[in-house]
């Protein structure tokens, strides 16, 4: 049997990561198969599984890419001595920055079809010199047209903008960059399983405008950005007043709302999935899947961190790896 | 036994404003005992009645002021003939302009506590020469200190700016502005039952700005807002991610969020109030509250309407009235 190869890091030592982690990875019968391959420092680890009372059993990883369900780690060790958890710090930047640095790595040379990230630390990334704003913005770099999505049963959203001040997101709202990201988005669906999808436009303004009279990049760019991707086949309608899109795309399986900045979508996803939401970055040769939520620094090491939505994460990570996307 | 006296209005009668009034009055045993004043063209309410087989048994008002619980009828004849159902006409604007008008006429002599509106049609009050934008948009011409907020079980939102382009409300988010606004939203729930009300102050940018890199709002208006406003006494905190602050307030009874511009407000409450959240104006002299929804033209005269949260209009109508606000 051949099953989807997935890449997991922990993410920022110092936060809740690594407990998600091994206690996603503690509990195999609950995840589809796969060969789970964990890029990580092996004492971090470690110290996880006694602290939590839970045994991983990770195998080291055999040579040639692996084809049989199990455990692995690939150890990435951390640049230097003793975790510091509960706040941000260089070292623990650097260390979860190298994790993810590798598994990619794999995924880009095919030996992954899958990377699920844990939470890092924006701020321990900066302390440590490595300047993305967190693991979308890093692959993004790699792959311009990546688009950051958010996945639960029941809501779907993809950005078309999000790390940026609410000023220059509206002033990005732009028929051309918005046609070309709807066409890019739709290839990016088409190799999903549960498909074919339909996006759902969301406007800028208060009721979408309201023909202009509360805004007019509805009708001056949105709209007119839909019909030029639609004319190109592409199953896009709107735009949808933004109080309205989310409630339309709700519980509807194949419904894809398409955000124009960052909190339109969040306010959303986060109040409809909050436990359960998975964070996704679509357009890449390879899946990547995340929990819906931060390091948590002020509950690391108390045990009490949900991995439900890191559960999730790995799920729709094999999910989508089926198709062999 | 005192009881309160609650005006209302059957807002367009092309819409489902008859309908959801007719059938919320027809059932008195729901509703908290009060005087109830229709405001509206007898003609429109007879023939709903009659479509709908309900009576609801109208009485004239006494002279004076109605203390007793019941239902009475001032009549506010329509300008023209038969009433066109299911688009915005003058008639029907007029028709309906003329109803809240007196209504509020009324609330504002001190002859009613609260006022309850059914729907309108923004589009009908601009054909017949209104050029309001709303309810609220007349209300705040009385009153200019009036506040647009949504209050359900769960969720409690106040908004900053309202109907206007998302990029004007961008450049609206002044401190001296955003500090008034906070004391004159504090003293008008502190008026109402249910309190004390804390303010929770949604920030602008995606993750309330991350110290400044993801935009400045936060950190040149917002936070001074905040903080000269609770050196007052104002008891706000913020500014919250916007994604994280209505999940702060949800549940939270005494928990009142503020929404920088429409959509980070209603995108939140329609998701968790979709069939019983009311619209409330705070800041007046006496109690609005309306619907959380519009004249639904695509089925007006259906009988399909769903009277939920015009019942819940007047529910919270009945209950801000009681402490003689």
């Amino acid at each position: 049997m051949t099953v989807p190869r997935i890449g997991l890091t922990a993410g920022d030592p110092g936060g809740i990561g690594p407990e998600i982690v091994v206690k996603t990875l503690a509990r195999p019968a609950l995840l589809p198969p796969a060969a789970y391959v964990l890029f990580a420092d092996p004492a971090v680890i470690g110290a996880e599984e006694a602290r939590l009372g839970l045994r991983l059993g990770l195998a080291a990883l055999p040579a040639g890419a692996p084809a049989e369900a199990g455990s692995f780690l690939v150890p990435v060790p951390a640049p230097s001595g003793p975790v510091e958890r509960g706040r941000a710090t260089a070292e623990n930047g650097e260390s979860s920055f190298r994790a993810f640095e590798a598994a990619v790595a794999e995924a880009r040379g095919g030996s992954l079809d899958a990377v699920v990230t844990a939470p890092i630390s924006k701020t321990a990334w900066a302390l440590a010199g490595r300047p993305f704003r967190g693991h979308t913005d890093y692959l993004e770099r790699l792959y311009p047209g990546a688009v950051m999505a958010f996945w639960s049963e029941r809501l779907k959203v993809a950005l078309f903008s999000h790390h940026r001040p609410l000023r220059e997101a509206v002033a990005a709202v732009r028929a051309d960059g918005l046609a070309a990201f709807f066409k890019a988005l739709h290839r990016a669906l088409a190799r999903l399983p549960g498909g074919p999808y339909r996006l759902l436009a969301a406007g800028l303004n208060p009721h979408a405008g309201e023909d202009g009279v509360l805004g007019r990049e509805e009708t001056e760019e949105i709209g007119p950005a839909v019909r030029a991707a639609a004319a190109e086949g592409v199953p896009v309608s709107g735009p949808y007043p933004p109080d309205v899109v989310f409630l339309k795309a709700l519980g509807a399986k194949d419904a894809v709302a398409v955000a124009l900045y960052h909190d339109q979508g969040l306010i959303a996803f986060k109040l409809e999935a909050f436990a359960s939401g998975v964070n996704v970055t679509l357009g890449l040769p390879f899946v990547r899947t995340s929990p819906d939520h931060g390091t948590a620094f002020d509950i690391a090491g108390s045990g009490l961190a949900d991995p439900r939505s890191m559960g999730e994460a790995v799920r729709l990570a094999a999910a989508f790896s089926a198709t062999g996307s």
